[in-house]
């Protein structure tokens, strides 16, 4: 038997579809890209009928489905990429679930009222008010945390229950801003998949794994390969089902009685989309390859708002993998490395390197409004045989890897002034997509510079230009270091002045973007009046997520969208039958 | 006679929509905002026909209906304020035009290649490679920044021969980035209305004057108080029409023949839009308070593509008239004063505040991501006698005011303790607005430090640590300082050791927002597909502008409105009449 998450329960209706492709395929070529079917079309030939039809099979699609098929719904998974799991099949699936029941049970309280205070104080920085009745946060911004808050671990705890994602507390993981007054529970939100090994970095394999073996067992086919490229609706305007394309271009329409539940990633391979959109200037990201926007132009198409446009999931990524759009790539979740310090094309240290993955990306974008440039736009991490022997590692997207390894982006250097010059070879390779950025005249000097001021600070343990190390979470991602026993601060330590030396370069990138059409909290897209558009629906990274800029703590992604899978299953669920 | 602004040539036609509002409000009930109406509709009761409907009566409006005009077209103009002129009328008016008449004249070459290569540089800077053919703009950036050169000119000539808007050529003022070497023609692209003032803070108004003043001569109705609220098809998806509502809420509908107009600029006031798409947090901005991103939201729902949703025209603004709304607020052009700097919440100078405006905005968003806050979000300017003396002004939005007029917005203390009791008591009225944004403990030793570092700086006439004065657009703005004999950098002179002191508070804005629905070079606005929505078109910043993140030069608004208007009276004049 072929690998079971491509056949299973749904090979032989996939087969059924593949034939029955002719006719669909005149019909996508007649009608626009996006728009709505006529009613005429809607009338006639569904190549299968289901009460849900889920679009995406990361996270969001897999617990949209088993929600639903848990209540009694049939259910189908459409995926557009040949395998399953999308953006999930790459995370480490850290899932923040505050007040759940591991908390409870350790006797560690986390109210409402508290939680929401420490998302506003996040997501709206420079409107936090804490007199206020929402803190700040628009109504919209503040019933979406609330919905995480009451559902998150109400649907974390059933889809342990069935066996689909059981968990394992992890107690010790702090929030990113553990340290704010406004955290009343620094620790313990933190859910991951149980057989994750103890690093945690597989947990998004083995959560796809437990999941779509459930979906399986629930006879929920999962189809790969079939790309939603139009969205039905009959004459009243209610979201009817799907136009699919597979691989070979043949079409499938597929009828969905109650709703159509979209999971399908956000924008992050859009070129267009992000250029003209996010905040700054991205190179990519680790997000599945084949989230390129779709649902922001179909929903768009269809008259939902979009929201959070310019806000995403952040890390540094490296220049040459994001440029070739690799698709195995990882984003820099941890830097490695104690003798280790990032510098800029001028050879200055310009940042604490051991900043949280997604604080760090935005320090990327700094503007020099007179020079007309981002200076610190590509940076170039330096470090020393030491930390290549003591902190390489194949996890969590560190730049300084193991031998037998793929270390192509690792540039070499038997000397700081040799490193200079490969690093200078390098940049100009890729000199077309950074401005033609290349290292200053007085780089090797001052880079000299930067290495023996932060080589004192390393000494004292006290990083004075930028605090490395100072905060708990810096700790968190620290990776392996060399043990040095009693020293205060494991995140840094001198920089040899003899060589071998290695340099990586680093640009922004995303884990994904954070906005797409609105939704409510129970994930029915809205249009422009901030009515639900009938029978649509959108959880993820393809919808606008409430958070703002904010990233809360690990899994503030992967909890949320637990969460509103959950409450966009029940209210589906509810739904009456559509007249097609 | 009422104001000629109000009446004129309208009066009449406007009093019979009055009368007829009944019928047609009943319609805009039925339907939803925003959507087409039914061919039923359309076909029924217009209450006024127009080759051009064009909505909007800044530049943008008056030029594309003047343009129409000339060509044996009719046209109105709807404005939806009380008042005509927009954003224009509150303007200095410069306007950016490559390769002018006048610079032909006098000798100075601008060809096209240099000029967009300049372009290319500052708007695409991560991607500015001189040796692509595009010089690393996508297709479509590089085609509108080639429109721009190409119509400009044309469009202004056209405009002084008629009488609508004769100019004056200023040889003297710079590009933004004139040192840049991509900037081979420095000075001599920008024009001001002849008749505005030697200071030129004036433009706008003169604009509007000569501008209306032709329109109304030529017979175009300018219709205020009337809000377009509804874009009509026809069943083929033509745009037919408008339907417009008054300050009394009746309801208009009125037919375009060829084509409709939008020139109704940007998103300034949309809180909701701004949060959402912007990529920084702004406080409001100085363009005309009707600028709420209607367009957006209408021509999002005939399926237009949002581009550049994520930069705006951008300068400081004072925080208390930004928060209040005050329609009457002018962005801060022009930082005045030379015994003066800017201070963040812990009494530390983070800029040089002679700074170009549109890159001076961008430095109030840095994040400080381990404190998780904007450190520099609310700023604050201190200045002493001498500047209060010799540096006040009532144009181009300078803090430090004669006496006599509105300083609601300056603290005043006699010492600098004083000073920083009266700026805590200024910050915490807005603590609800900024985070809760207040004086560190040791602001007051901090910016004592900081005064002292500049004094000496001043001294020196070398900024070490921002560069202030090093660049010419910083003289271009710096505004009247007191005269010193020999001194090498007028933009600084050492602060007083002796009170009194004065401060302001200052926050980022916007001039307007510079994404909207893309359209093609001919002004066309164009669905996902890149198709144009026939019969509807969009000028000025109420459609996405190529520029990206630029602000190249002064008058780099209104030459490209010019431009464009032209374009797009140009192809608009070309359409077939539709039928309804």
């Amino acid at each position: 038997m072929a690998d079971p998450i491509r056949s299973g329960a749904g090979a032989a209706s996939r087969r059924r579809f593949m034939q029955q492709a002719g006719a669909g395929s005149a019909a996508v070529a007649a009608a626009s890209l996006g728009l709505s079917a006529t009613p005429a079309d809607a009338a006639q030939a569904f190549d299968a009928t289901y009460d849900m039809v889920v679009c995406g099979s990361g996270c969001g699609g897999l617990a949209s489905a088993l929600f639903s098929r848990w209540q009694g719904n049939t259910a189908v998974i459409l995926e557009k990429a040949g395998s399953i799991g999308g953006t999930t099949a790459k995370a480490a699936f850290w899932y923040w679930v505050p007040n759940n029941e591991a908390m409870k049970k350790a006797g560690i309280a986390d109210p409402k009222p508290d939680f929401l205070k420490y998302v506003a104080r996040l997501s709206n920085p420079q409107g936090f008010d804490p007199a206020h009745p929402r803190f700040g946060l628009t109504q919209w911004e503040f019933d979406m945390c609330g919905a995480i808050y009451d559902s998150a671990s109400p649907a974390a705890e059933l889809l342990a229950a069935k066996g689909a994602l059981p968990y394992r507390h992890v107690p010790d993981v702090p929030d990113y801003f553990a340290e704010l007054p406004e955290d009343k529970a620094p620790k313990g939100r933190v859910l991951v998949p149980a057989e994750a090994i103890p690093s945690m970095s597989d947990g998004g394999l083995v959560a796809v794994r437990t999941m779509s073996t459930k979906a399986r067992q629930e006879g929920i086919p999962i189809r790969t390969g079939m790309r939603v490229k139009k969205i039905l609706q009959n004459p009243a305007g209610r979201v009817i089902g799907v136009e699919a394309e597979d691989e070979l271009g043949a079409v499938t329409r597929i009828r969905a009685r109650k709703a159509v539940i979209f999971a399908t990633g956000g924008f992050t391979h859009n070129v267009e989309l992000r250029k003209n959109f996010l905040s700054g200037p991205i190179y990519g990201g680790c997000a599945a390859p084949s989230n390129e926007g779709d649902f922001v132009q179909m929903a768009g198409a269809l008259g939902a708002q979009l929201r959070n446009m310019n806000y995403a999931w952040s890390c540094p990524v490296p220049l040459e993998k994001a440029v070739a759009r690799d698709g195995s790539m990882s984003g820099m979740f941890s830097v490695a490395g104690d003798s280790m310090i990032f510098v800029n094309k001028y050879g200055r240290r310009t940042v604490n390197e051991k900043l949280q993955y997604n604080e760090l990306a935005q320090t990327f974008f700094e503007w020099d409004g007179a020079r007309a440039e981002y200076p610190n736009l590509v940076r170039i991490a330096v470090w020393d045989q030491r930390s290549q022997d003591h902190s390489a590692s194949a996890e969590y997207g560190r730049l300084i890897v193991p031998p037998g390894t793929d270390d192509r982006h690792v540039i070499k250097g038997a000397t700081l002034a040799d490193l200079a010059r490969a690093i200078d070879e390098r940049m100009a390779k890729y000199a077309g997509v950074t401005g033609g950025a290349k290292l200053s005249a007085d780089f090797a000097s001052n880079l000299q510079a930067s290495i023996a001021r932060f080589n004192g600070f390393a000494k004292t343990g006290k990083d004075l230009d930028f605090k490395r190390g100072d905060r708990v979470v810096e700790l968190l991602f620290n990776g392996d270091v060399k043990e040095e026993p009693g020293r205060s601060n494991p995140t840094m330590w001198p920089i040899s002045d003899a060589g071998p030396y290695y340099a990586a370069l680093i640009v922004p990138g995303t884990l994904d973007t954070k906005g797409g059409p609105k939704t409510d909290t129970h994930g029915r897209v809205l249009d422009a009046r901030d009515q639900p558009i009938p029978g649509l629906y959108g959880v993820g990274n393809c919808v606008a997520s409430a958070s703002g800029r904010a990233y809360w703590a690990g899994g503030a992604t992967l909890g949320p969208i637990i969460a509103f899978s959950y409450r966009a299953a029940n209210a589906a669920h509810a739904e009456t039958a559509s007249a097609a």
